[in-house]
């Protein structure tokens, strides 16, 4: 069974899509800690990140530090933390989540409830800049 | 003024090396979460890790997948769970920390005390996988 995310880059589940090349995706996370949280992903299926083949791991982080350097322009106060977990979908992906403290990235907290206009400008102002 | 790490580096403070090459170095953290939990540090002193040109950048996950390979050799029934947050010290670091839930990754948890012999274990352990 495909995971959500391959889903999501077949397009067959929506999401506010802020980079893409031939082997990647970035998207805005649907249950957002702070806003800008956002996800990136290698489109080839895997679990474990450190699975990936060296080649295809060092291009996946440089696409994901192409994503963080757009972030920071739009919240340029806060910090872009990482975080790789993986406990819930079983396709490798990187967080990047814009901080001011560490509490902001316990994956505990309740998540924000945005507007679909809300994430349709998040989506546009990252995809600019 | 010298960033921790960076006094690491140069052997002024110890830590319990795991990994090292020209241009990088991984430890055991000072102030573990759980067994294991390691530090990947560019020798470059830079404060974000996105600030990296984009080689030394690959280099440095690529380093730090080495790392990680080897930390699920010595707890293969954990994942090798990723962060990057650096509120505390201006000296971009990857937190590799093998889990076994979410839980154990919130960095408002109590440390582990470990002793020297546990350390001294958990590197020679890490060291020769």
């Amino acid at each position: 069974m495909s995971s959500i995310f391959t889903k999501i880059i077949e397009g067959e589940i929506p999401a506010y899509k802020i980079a893409e090349d031939e082997k990647h995706l970035a998207f805005l996370d649907a249950m957002p800690l702070v806003k800008g949280h956002s996800l990136v992903i290698p489109k080839k299926e895997i679990d474990l990140i450190f699975d990936l083949e060296n080649e295809d791991f060092k291009n996946l982080w440089s696409f994901a530090q192409t994503v963080a350097q757009k972030l920071k322009i739009n919240y340029p106060e806060q910090r872009i933390a990482v975080a790789v977990v993986g406990l819930e979908v079983p396709h490798a992906h990187i967080h990047l989540i814009p901080i001011n403290k560490m509490e902001e990235m316990n994956f505990k907290n309740p998540r924000l409830k945005l507007s679909d206009r809300e994430y349709q400008e998040i989506q546009t102002a990252i995809v600019n800049s």
